[in-house]
């Protein structure tokens, strides 16, 4: 393989997560390493800053801030959720494509890593293919990147142990407060968390249970059609025997019918998907309304995607694994793949990184097994807590001034532009 | 003052905070130190469990296990919202007064430690009247609690620097997370926090705030009226400034006209009952349907005041050193006081403990003054700021196991019981 001289660009895309930017580090310092990437060079809000030609340069970040970024939330280079859509708008699509890759030409781009989810990963394989067919010498690498766990052939994502350590703190936290006002009246709280499809996260939350009788006592996967008469009788059992119950709901959980609890179906996000506000709320009116126990709920929402105050160390060093292994085989002259997460052995737990072809990524939706649920469908069992254990453990250490946490700020050195303005 | 030699009795009362167990873990290392103390016990569920005579050897938990209380969330005893309640019940009053005596008596309890807000100093000033009349020589000291941080009189309450802390690292990491996803479009989060009368707790989110435009950028105060219109061409000017826009909602946001928002009666659920979707939910919807601005909403609803995992050191350590200085007190002869915090100097902020008369706390609330309020009402303004500033300062050190908290779990050991149940 010949040594491929010229410029890196490293983009982010879709929902942040708590180590996205872990990843872009780990891209940096291992691009730093190898003569042959002159330029290294990030674009802002993903591919849609890409086609506007709004690229920095990251050799102007010191290294300080690039390490900083390890435990910084959010997207240093800023995200988008823009979709090229070969399927509904072909010919936006295919000027597109066109004005991406005069950008990569106009500034020698010749390593291309997007950190994503399965959005982004496609978008990575489009690029790849249409480098093949335009005859165009570009190696394009995915990282994944999503807090939802469900790109599959890795064995997990970098994003998603943060949000599971989070969210378990969480639930321990919100279960000693709630039990310990629970007197004979009885005491529910019900907290949502994210995951629209895949039941990764909610079901993460089953971490927090160090004792059979510990919280969540109930979990409600989206997976898992909800059961309104089983749920109810679980509930009444669980603060029958111990005075409090908590729930925790996956923000996607569906009726029998498949319809989306508390979803709006007025209100669309970007991508068409109706937004959802309310399977949390909808299932704590029901236990307050039903059973009339005291109810509180709690959503947690973007905040435990981003909660890099309590961040997983172990997530946190896969993430920079991930950038470093992208550059690593980009230089190998590897093009058209993502990095993925490799579990060399479980207990003690050891992993490394890997490749996956592209084409096996894109729009492949990795969800919870049905053989690692209990049976009542309300839990993970055993299979999943092995699995999911070893991803939440380390903390990071965020520095702090005047008692919160101090993140990077990058200096965004804007890149002069070349082309006229995307038409 | 001749010395009481006897048994002490320390309870928890309303919602619990991050370190309402530090007070109680300061109430027992000082009583350790402290031979006419000769039993220590603890009350579960606060006045309802002592009624009860549910009680617990406090001299048989551990050394490790109370030092562990520092950093324990909930409440450790119990707690309870029972009221005492002359007014509305009179008969009942006398008899659970009558009751409460009748415990002391048979467990010679000579100190008696109640922390709590507003209702809880209430009961022990009740307390401390009533051993007055009856000749019952027993030393009543009030402990403060609340994250409300509504008592007068004690510069703040413990509890409250910790869910300050909590609230403002949340909205400096969502703002991030909201910063890097807006594109031209905008993008507007916005976070519910508690306070449903005095807005302390959502002014202190403006410790998220570093640079001018940082978020929080719009704080909705429960002291001030929403004024709907101008919210509006606040978010917009925002967001036309700087693509999104992050809004604190206090959950006690109310209308000109004095109802509160989310409280919406025309709503009805599956049931028929009217949707308390809460304050932060109605003002994410209004952004999206007049602004058309994608919002997106949190409600930290009870994980806010138990994020012992990052509470404030300087919280937890003034909670201990209110829960000693009432022993102190009351070993040296004192009743029918509350401890207080006193600022003895601003910067750098010191701090001792004073105590007041429980006739001057019981059932006055300690609101945000208007002039540490900015003209237009969404922020608060530098006196607010230097106030509340010191009180985060510090991160607690929670030690974990498998990547989680290890709180302390008390052994709870019964005081047998003597009287015959409670009628």
């Amino acid at each position: 393989m010949s040594e491929l001289v010229g410029n890196l660009l490293v983009g982010q895309s879709g929902g942040p997560t708590a180590v996205i930017n872990a990843s872009v580090a780990g891209v940096i310092q291992e691009a730093r390493l190898h003569a042959c990437l002159r330029g290294i060079y990030g674009g802002l809000n993903g591919i849609l800053g890409i086609l506007q030609e709004d690229l920095i340069d990251l050799h102007r970040e010191t290294a300080p801030t690039i390490e900083a970024l390890k435990h910084t939330p959010g997207a240093g280079l800023g995200t988008c959720r823009y979709k090229i859509d070969f399927k509904k708008k072909p010919a936006k699509a295919a000027q597109d494509m066109d004005r991406l890759f005069r950008v990569f030409q106009a500034h020698d781009i010749r390593y291309f890593f997007y950190a994503g989810g399965n959005d982004s990963q496609d978008t990575a394989h489009k690029l790849h293919l249409e480098a093949v067919n335009r005859g165009y010498e570009i190696r394009v690498i995915g990282i994944p990147k999503t807090i939802d766990n469900d790109l599959p052939h890795t064995d997990h994502c970098p994003g998603f142990g943060s949000v599971a350590k989070y969210n378990a703190c969480t639930v321990m936290e919100v279960a000693i407060d709630i039990g310990s006002m629970a007197t004979d009246d009885g005491a529910c709280g019900v907290i949502e968390v994210m995951g629209r499809s895949a039941g990764w996260i909610a079901a993460s939350s089953i971490l927090a249970r160090r004792e059979p009788t510990d919280a969540p006592h109930i979990i409600l996967l989206p997976e898992i059609p909800f059961n309104e008469q089983a749920f109810l009788a679980k509930v009444k059992a669980v603060v029958a025997a111990q005075k409090y119950c908590v729930v925790v709901v996956g923000e996607g959980l569906k009726n029998p019918d498949g319809t989306e609890l508390g979803a709006d179906a007025s209100r669309l996000d970007a991508f068409g998907h109706p937004v959802l506000s309310g399977a949390g709320e909808a299932v704590a009116e029901l236990v307050q309304n039903k059973l009339h126990t005291k109810t509180r709920s709690i959503k947690l929402g973007y905040a435990q995607r981003c909660a890099a105050h309590y961040a997983s160390a172990t997530d946190a060093a896969e993430a920079v694994a991930c950038g470093g292994a992208a550059v690593r085989a980009a230089v190998e002259g590897k093009s058209g793949f993502m990095v993925k997460i490799v579990r060399t052995q479980a207990k003690p737990y050891h992993w490394t990184t890997g490749l996956q072809p592209l084409e096996d990524i894109a729009n492949v939706e990795h969800l919870l097994p049905r053989d690692w649920i209990s049976e009542d469908g309300f839990t993970p069992n055993e299979k999943f807590v092995d699995y999911a254990r070893p991803l939440i453990e380390g903390e990071t250490v965020v520095p702090t001034k005047n008692g919160l946490p101090v993140f990077a700020v990058l200096e965004k050195h804007r890149l002069a532009r070349i082309l006229p303005p995307r038409a």
